[in-house]
């Protein structure tokens, strides 16, 4: 975020809104720093309190842990407010609403009682760890995935939508193989069935009995262990053309694109490659 | 398909055509959008269906809504029909067979009882999605596949050969191994147990109790993770080169491929590259 | 195998040579067809043998059977034999013994009783497959992949023997977490549970119960899930580069290799490259 | 290790430092041998020892064998510190400390009873392999597998921790949808579960029967399922990256990096490229 969109703010404000959403100054480093633990040491209390054993003996420590955590992100959440130069914006993005949401719960259970299940929302807190390491240098690597991922969605679409007709299709046949026997009890269940088996999860929850069963079932098998190799080589492919398209050298004179990189001339139209052109 | 060859067809013809075949025209779109959704609904009936608890409350519903289904299907197979340029080769085609088989078991359902295990038939249906998908840009991404996976069938067969040659060995091992005990109870039970194994499904239903059975499970449970990454590297390969092949330049004058792309003059004859041949 | 070699052998010799060894003729290729029929029946043969039920009822049959197939396999290894043009070489070879192991259990079957363990070892016959295939143009992928394991070997041994050396010290120490119970009763067994959890088979039959054995099942799962990557990448590198190298184009005037294919000419002496340099 | 690092040593101490450090000579080829044989025996007998009905049989031979390999080990031990050139630098090294420790269970039996649970460390010994590998030509392998991942940190970094945190998610979803049956009994042990499906393990000691729950299951799976190829891709780029840049020749006059291998003309400067660049 650029200085000059914070220059309307008052300098206190300024200053708030450097230690939290800076990441350059001390302040703030040590701000996300502390707050990246608050927010894994509440989530590990969400998770804690979910387990009997230990909600029953440390309910009371566990409650009160949960009231300071909630009230320094209650805090935190406020100072975002105030310090963002933009606040009905920051309110309203998926970040601002995650951070509300994650409040919520607690303060509900003030007013309504057995609010146990609604309070492991509160686990949600984690998506905002992806707010602290988006100002890290991880965040390159993510946008490399995250570009690779989103180049190659058409093939991805398509594998699914085509392992997903298989599963229903071969589901199917399987209910009708089984006959309703050895927990293919229904369609939907078949294919919950298939989708673990062509995923290689296997659970053995279901699992078919009969010959002709087994031997559709190794044929599914077979084609998952097989076109798993599909997915791996699409993302492949874009995570390596990527990677090429990043050390490519473009050509400010002709505009070609994807030359080799470390090349001193465009090989189109001889103009000399500016190293601010290559990675 | 190209407009001259429905120019024989009467206007109206020509207008169902172009709203069931085509999807260039707002009609069109809207068709397909409507057949998609109906497609998914009526295999959603298929499955409910299956599921006892839900048969048995709404029996009578579903039979209506399976048989309005089967009337708007029918109303469009016999609209392909008539507005098909060449009726008798759409019948026989892939997709004419697969549209007539999903309409039949219904149909059949009036005069034979019992006929509830044919009726699952109908979510074949679901292969009709592809015809819809055939006409957007996904297809794209699905011919690369598919080219892909085509390319390198030699290696793919290869790799399955060995990998089936495999599995029934160790199956026979293990069914020595095993003395027929653990579920091991004959060759092709083993073989079935081999493929969960050598896939990493691994149900759990069969597995070896002999420190014996259990050493070679492991043998095969290693080897299968390092096979894994045989399909992989082959289909990760050839999209990779088809990847460049498509990118790659053509000289049209002396006709070499795989020029690198962005090239302006061939490497070969000197001639210059024409954009139009590059992608 | 050359023509001359087998000058030496009189003519019905050649004419039986060309049909067993040879493909080209198109009596060799439909002896290669009936061969290949004549093993997988004589695999399934002894398969079926294994199935209790199926062996009650069709014993008759099935020895019936077994002993045709054993007759026409020893006529054929008889033939390969005096056929051969180095009927020792033949022999002793792997292909031999194989041939020859094949048959031994049925002959031995006469005077001693009880082999039925030993009957199975005919379903090694199923090897014999791969020469039938080495005659036609799957090879071609075979050594492609072959090269690929080959070149890749080192990397391989490393990898598998950092995931022994892993699974070894992980299964140590969940012997120590579980302290023997839930199914980790000895440390080899322990180190079997690793196999199957690190390779993601995961059959069940043994698993953590504790809440430390679980979170380090876990570690060991997710450590599985990211180094599977390690294997696929060492083999799709050796397939791409194995590619390229086949691709490439040799300068016969100053050695140099690797060149792009498609030059016409070489980029280190400048020398013209053939085409029959090019694949 | 270079001669003159040793020459303060006398004779006899290089003598022993050749043969223990080294593998040049017939002898240290053959003490390296022997190690590795000692290594694997000393760890099997650990394993053995670990086998209820074994451990109750052969007591007291495995008794024995610990007590020879400790003794043999001891002696090695030494024979480092005296001939390593810096005792104390070896001693406080990652291998010195693993030698060590590997020694001390069996003398701390001797005073202390019920040190079998400690014992099993024992088996820590294995990791002294990789010494004697390290002094092989396997290492080439085993570094550029490591610089592949090595420099792929933050892309697997950034995979993990999205996928911690996909887990985490979804097992809390999981705990609330299941109600705390069927297993998901809190939120840790629904994380657990989520862990063995995401990764493909699918143990099925714990397995959602409400058909939401097997609904959000098929999710993870076919998720699980398309995000095994990131990792994959990430590695495989990285290996080929690694291949590329240890085959590109290096401009010396210019200091260029990356130019494609054979080449003999910097494409930058036009200086001739050394063949000693080249690999």
């Amino acid at each position: 975020m650029k200085k000059e969109e914070v220059s309307h703010l008052s300098n206190w404000q300024q200053k708030i809104h450097e230690i939290i959403f800076g990441y350059e100054t001390a302040g703030g480093k040590l701000f996300d720093v502390f707050l990246l633990i608050a927010i894994l040491m509440s989530v590990m209390e969400v998770m804690l309190e979910s387990v009997p054993e230990i909600d029953a003996r440390f309910d009371y420590e566990l409650k009160v842990v949960e009231w300071i955590f909630t009230f320094l992100f209650s805090l935190e959440y406020i100072a975002r407010i105030i310090s963002s130069p933009r606040p009905i914006q920051y309110i309203f993005s998926f970040m601002g609403i995650i951070d509300l949401l994650s409040l919520i719960p607690t303060y509900l259970g003030i007013f309504i009682d057995g609010t146990h299940a609604l309070s492991v929302i509160r686990s949600i807190r984690l998506i905002r760890v992806f707010r602290i390491l988006k100002l890290t240098h991880f965040m390159g690597g993510a946008q490399q995935l995250g570009s690779a991922l989103w180049s190659s969605r058409h093939k991805i679409i398509v594998f699914l939508g085509t392992v997903l007709c298989l599963v229903v299709i071969i589901g199917t046949l399987m209910y009708m193989l089984e006959g309703g026997k050895n927990g293919f009890t229904s369609i939907p269940k078949s294919i919950y069935w298939s989708i673990v088996t062509i995923t290689t999860v296997g659970y053995g929850d279901i699992a078919p009995a009969t010959w002709m069963g087994q031997t559709l079932a190794s044929a599914l098998m077979i084609i998952g262990y097989a076109i798993i190799a599909v997915p791996t080589g699409i993302v492949t492919n874009e995570i390596i053309r990527g990677e090429n398209v990043r050390n490519a050298a473009v050509c400010h004179n002709c505009g070609t694109r994807g030359l080799p990189s470390h090349s001193n001339y465009c090989l189109n139209c001889g103009s000399q490659i500016k190293f601010s052109d290559q990675k």
